[in-house]
């Protein structure tokens, strides 16, 4: 059989589905991942004689194990199916989950059986390589040069962001090492202390090529901040969004930073970075003589999806190399969108031009008719990772692949020799450049943060990238099917009748034009002018739309959560507030609102007329829910023989 | 069914088997894990509409996608059997591998299509608790109190030793904190700074819950390390066993601390780290008015298995506290061997005393009369482990789970204030004191390194601790096993003729009375006196028993390797150079000796029968090794015309 090149998938076929609709693949495919693992072991050295004899088998303690071996397996099995979270169904839009790949779980399982440790090659001889082939899959995809980058896995987007930074702060000291050491200090000599404090990561990697070929790489390595440890002077402050995703906390107190080194980055309107203020802050630092550790820019924030101006971000660093000589190290977290850059290559794995592109996403079928992604700064955004110097993409996210499954991609491998604990000259070993490059067929954990790792997920994600190309035709129609789903959704939201309940009603307000396919919104009462009792409303709705007011699987439908306050995004959410009605004073008061928020990544619902019948049930259940909460309120209210309005009050 | 309290477990009944013995029960129970997810979708709102129908599934390119992603899972199976390791077999014997438990595998595939992410509690309601579940198995295992200890699941031992490190590193800056504070310098008033740099563990975890006290704490935890920055100078020095295992040498420089504050203690000639230098070393620092940031021993080292005198560390701790008010952090790496605690420990959990261990060793019949484990001083190390603040330990490697799942156990969980992105007062919770413990239902992400991560790995390692009790009825039985081969094989080498090729005669030396399951050896070519050809030969017979001299799955005796060195381990090794017969000088020159490694954790060998006869298959195996080795080194030797002795001689 001669495969087309180009497939043409049919995204129903990917999953399990809702309603286990592909169960019989799924059973066959699984008993052959079993089967052919167990022929191997049969098949090995067959003549040995057997160990485990059937004689064995009857006596009484082996039934007794293998029964309660079944019994323990009972007994997980009912607390899953108690307590476990439908991701797989349309009903659930909440956190960044949905179901998952058929062929990812099938590969997994299969490579389980044989317990590879991608740890060093010698305990993993396949699954290495397909954990480099899949890792410089995501550098293509984001348009990093195969042979000059390399990319990983790591056990999520928060080891792939620690990474990030440890390499930025390596590099940071290493200037000031070379500064230091008498056979290398000349290669700076031209460089001002103020200069050596911002050198532009190229430059520094070339220095290590210098260094190598002079044999005293090491030896200045050694007088890095790896040999010595940190000391905040020399790193400088580490530049955040405003938001500061927690692992950057975590980051900043792990690496020996300081939380306090932290500068956020204000947010606009839309919750990205503000490029005006990061160019101030910037050149302000610059023009101070501080250091500035790494900039961390976001695709795809976790609380609202909001993705930052990464061309802005490589035209700010462009701009101080210019004026100033000075640069600063640029990692993106990218771990909920990464893999929306899929949506934007062509079959050749080429940018399409923004033009095309919507043409593009129709003519393939993908998009309707009057449904676009993305927005033209977003597709800027993408389109300029490949200046930056490190990615984090997480897998599990919008990779559709099981937990847990990260990885970071770093556009020069050079930069790995100054966190290696192996010699440097490893990578300089020739290799037939080949694709894929495995250029490191030695011990994995001692270029990485992560010993010990499983290489059953690099078989997942090899089997993901397999199957679906990370491009428009793989990769891109799983993805519009998401973000279809999202824009028609919000659609609806906004032109929705508000609900009414007794003598209350409820209006849904969204907040604005997403990136990507994640919505916030909330419920408000009409006439209430309460910001408290507003959060206590959409807090309530979101514990009857979840977990945390019984089981989740008897539940209609199931959302996330979070709060926008001012002290992780400053006077912004005094936007939205103003929109749903909240008088400034009312925001400066309390400053903070609860939202709910759904990352839309269901492919279920991107044909119209099932959207349409979904839409029908979803507005059945809103109404249930308000009737619910108005109920309780009600209730309550009785008891404390006080009916005061609005309802909710406090 | 009532099941007997203790249960009476077979050993061969656990593992899916070396010729795949449990085929049936394996494929009958992955079936019901299948089969059980499968429903739990399709009884979910069963009155939805289909979204993805049987004329969908009729569709051309639906049954094109299905056969791609057999077609991707048929070339997934071609390379893991191709190049895969048999872990499973007896005939391998190498890294710290050996077939894993069947109902962990099976729990693992059960979980994951639920896809639960541990990270928060709301995407993992049921595996969430799974976990902390198991951390408590552990901490019991180690003889913490359940109620004030805390155990959780890692992606490996090398994140779990960087976690250990996290704490101490963050606890050693708390007291400067405190000195620095205007609410709180009188807690510490009464300290000298040469007494705050080395202040006991569990008097700064006092402090801290007074800080709560005051409400300054968050205040004064932003004044330690994590908000400031680490500065090498107050963290002082890590004190870690001579051979560094090289995730230490990752952990100081990830956290700041510096490569070069590494302290290394030097090993005695069982690599255990020398009791007597320790004590020099720790009491010359303190006394120097140095930080000591940490001590770290090791329960298992890697490369021979040595396992460090806990009792000791112990006992100088509290000398030091006892003599200067001084202190410091203990952190153990049992990753290796740290299950084996499980040995110790009769069925109510409690320490069974040193004389009685042999009989209740044999009276259950995990041990033969002639075969014993620990070594009385084995015994005082892991009776001590209660005392240590923390402690890494790894289920994939003696807790025969597949990767990814290492562990870590902390004393005293109030020690997570230093590190959690969450407010304080979280951990304050009542809880209703249960077993097991949940008190940590909101964001497992934010007391921990990691973020996302698999909930699977819980369902697994809680399934194994139900099946197998941490005790010598439980997972004791298993590693027994292993232990017993191990020593049957000992006896064997050391009495072992030697094996005549042609003129040549070869002799095995052992390394001698390793401390767990790990055998290192060489062949000694006799009247050979040069080392660096004796690391030539060794060296060679490595690769003619790995994947490096093809596929692994043809070979019939599959080791591991590594070199023991001047660099790590000092003059140590040089004892074992003389047991071969190399001279003082010889070794002198050269410093390095290749040994073979096999960490012997097969469970198919403890029956004596079977033993005997994998021991006469061996036998065949290394004259046939030694012969192709003979032959090859002939050849070359012809080629070159110059046949000089010794073989491989240089």
């Amino acid at each position: 059989m001669t495969k087309p090149l180009h497939p043409n998938l049919n995204v129903n076929a990917l999953f399990l589905g809702p309603k286990s609709e592909n169960a019989v693949f799924f059973r066959e495919m699984m008993d052959y991942a079993i089967n052919e693992h167990m022929y191997w072991r049969s098949g090995f050295h067959p003549g040995d004689s057997t160990l485990v004899t059937s004689v064995d088998r009857y006596e009484h303690n082996y039934r007794e194990t293998l029964y309660r071996t079944e019994g323990i397996l009972n007994q997980l099995s009912a607390k899953l199916k108690n307590t476990s979270i439908p991701f797989f169904s349309p009903r659930y839009l909440g956190h960044i989950n949905s179901d998952t790949l058929m062929v990812s779980n099938l590969a997994y399982v299969m490579a389980m059986m044989y317990n590879p440790n991608n740890c060093s090659y010698e305990a993993s001889p396949t699954t290495t390589e397909l954990e480099l082939e899949s890792g410089l899959d995501l550098c293509r995809m984001f348009g990093y040069n195969p042979h000059q980058s390399w990319g990983h896995i790591t056990s999520g987007g928060t080891v792939a962001n620690y990474e990030g930074l440890w390499v930025a702060r390596n590099l940071k000291t290493l200037p000031f090492a070379i500064s230091q050491h008498p056979k290398a200090k000349d290669l700076v000599i031209h460089k001002s202390t103020k200069q050596l404090k911002n050198m532009p990561t190229a430059e520094i990697l070339d220095l290590i090529s210098t260094l190598q070929e002079r044999g005293i790489f090491e030896e200045v390595r050694d007088m890095t901040c790896r040999g010595t440890g940190t000391r905040p002077e020399i790193l400088g402050k580490l530049l955040v969004p405003q938001s500061k995703h927690y692992s950057w906390m975590k980051a900043a107190d792990i690496f020996g930073i300081g939380q306090e080194n932290i500068i956020p980055l204000p947010v606009n309107e839309n919750y990205q970075t503000d490029v005006a203020q990061m160019r101030k802050i910037t050149l302000e630092l610059i023009e101070q003589g501080e250091s500035i550790l790494a900039l961390i820019a976001v695709v795809g924030t976790t609380e609202v999806g909001a993705i930052d101006r990464i061309d802005e971000v490589i035209a700010l660093r462009q701009e101080c190399e210019e004026r100033y000589g000075e640069s600063f190290y640029i990692h993106v977290d990218a771990a909920y969108a990464g893999y929306a850059c899929a949506m934007l290559l062509n079959e050749q794995g080429e940018f399409i031009e923004y033009d095309e592109l919507a043409n593009c996403h129709r003519s393939i079928g993908i998009m309707p008719e009057n449904i676009s992604w993305p927005k033209p700064e977003v597709y800027k955004s993408f389109k300029a990772l490949k200046e930056v110097d490190s990615i984090t993409v997480d897998p599990h996210k919008v990779g559709f692949i099981q937990y847990a499954a990260g990885a970071i991609c770093m556009k020069d491998k050079r930069i790995l020799d100054l966190i290696s604990s192996r010699a440097a000259y490893v990578f300089e070993e020739k290799n037939d450049n080949t694709t894929p490059v495995v250029n490191n067929r030695g011990i994995l954990g001692s270029s990485i943060m992560e010993g010990s790792k499983a290489g059953a997920t690099a078989a997942a994600l090899w089997a993901a990238h397999r199957l679906l190309p990370l491009n428009i035709n793989g990769y891109g129609k799983v993805i519009a099917a998401g973000i279809v789903t999202a824009q028609r959704l919000i659609d609806k939201l906004e032109n929705m009748s508000p609900i009414e309940v007794g003598k209350h009603r409820f209006e849904v307000h969204i907040m604005p034009s997403p990136d990507f396919h994640m919505i916030n919104f909330t419920f408000k009462e009409m006439g209430n002018e309460n910001l408290e009792s507003h959060n206590t409303l959409n807090k309530r709705l979101y514990e009857l739309c979840s977990y945390s007011t019984g089981r989740a699987y008897t539940n209609d439908f199931l959302t996330s959560s979070t709060i926008l306050d001012y002290k992780e995004y400053g006077d912004t959410p005094r936007h939205y507030a103003e929109r749903c009605g909240f008088s400034r004073s009312e925001w400066d008061k309390i400053r903070r609102i609860f939202v709910l928020r759904a990352a839309v990544m269901t492919y279920c619902l991107r044909d119209e007329e099932h959207f349409e019948e979904f839409w029908n049930q979803l507005q059945t259940i809103f109404v249930k829910k308000l009737n619910q909460l108005v109920d309780e309120e009600e209730k309550k209210a009785r008891l404390k023989s006080s009916l005061d309005a609005p309802l909710l009050g406090q």
